[in-house]
């Protein structure tokens, strides 16, 4: 099995692309891991590593794919520092 | 059989996430169309028309998702009319 990530903090941007690019994976080939990064605060810095830039965020096999634009991990840490 | 159209220009950013995305499809769900931009220009208005501002965007059931930043339309319609 590979590995999808998908990452959100669950705007609405977040869920309908949730909705339906995570219906769309073929999940015969794909284990799919869901993170909401206004609660698994510690994962933030996992994601940036990872080259996730803002939010949601698809990884697969380790390359990261920005769906959309809903927010900037950059301001999402402020908002969580707060 | 669900409809994915994959809208690109042939960008480097584009190649990447046709390669991994589309693989990542259940193609047992979806029937997936590949159109070049830069090839099928009449295909320019009906992409915006459904939403699409930017390659490379995935549709999925008329819905458009647009991974990473490649291209803006109003850049690529510009180039193709030079």
């Amino acid at each position: 099995m590979q590995k999808a990530i998908y990452y959100h903090a669950g705007c609405p941007v977040c869920l309908e692309a949730e909705d339906q690019i995570l219906a769309a994976l073929d999940s015969n080939k794909y284990q799919v891991e869901i993170i909401d990064l206004r609660e698994e605060k510690a994962e933030i810095t996992k994601a940036e590593n990872l080259g996730v830039k803002s939010v949601p965020a698809l990884v697969l096999n380790g390359l990261p794919f920005h769906i959309n634009f809903g927010a900037a991990l950059v301001d999402l840490k402020n908002e969580v520092t707060q």
